[in-house]
């Protein structure tokens, strides 16, 4: 067993990798006010999604979901999305994915 | 792509199961101050748990490590566990764990 903080793992980018297990990855992803870390991209693996801190709005081709704490999202795989912080402060959520996906296979999307 | 509150989620016991996906689900657990709902047990899966609200104790074995809100926890498989509110509020974590898992190979383990 092991517990820790979790700004206790170094951000890297937009992201801290909590977890890297044998079947599924959890990482915290934390956003700025008014950033958009990602353009709309698609994936074939999903996102589970857990939203810790702060409020934004989740992109998906020409639409937008606004979210904030205790909100959860699914993005299932090959679903273009993107995230920005609608709030005035950081904006945290619990990410997990499966784990070792191929990261060659993250495609632009444009709307 | 789907976001709601974790709390439309009915909760069933101690947990909501807010996702359940293709290759993994992710709950949200509850538990009442000084409450254990479950005693020490084991199974052949993994835990990534992140704490939203709260304080606890993850005991193992003979051990038990304290926890609060911001923690993460990771318990691989079959390590045996259990967890206390040592709070008094409701300790809220997010846990999630492989799909499609067997609950019959859940097993008690005699401290």
């Amino acid at each position: 067993m092991k517990v820790f903080n979790f700004k206790d793992v170094k951000l890297e980018g937009n992201l801290r990798w909590l977890i890297r297990g044998p079947n599924f990855d959890m990482r915290m992803v934390e956003i700025q006010p008014e950033e958009t870390p990602w353009t709309q991209h698609v994936h074939p693996w999903e996102h589970e999604i857990f939203i810790v801190e702060g409020k934004g709005e989740a992109r998906s081709g020409d639409g937008g979901e606004p979210f904030e704490e205790g909100d959860v999202i699914h993005i299932p795989s090959d679903e273009p999305h993107a995230f920005v912080n609608k709030g005035e402060t950081v904006l945290r959520f619990i990410c997990c994915i499966p784990a070792d996906v191929d990261l060659e296979q993250i495609k632009p999307f444009n709307v």
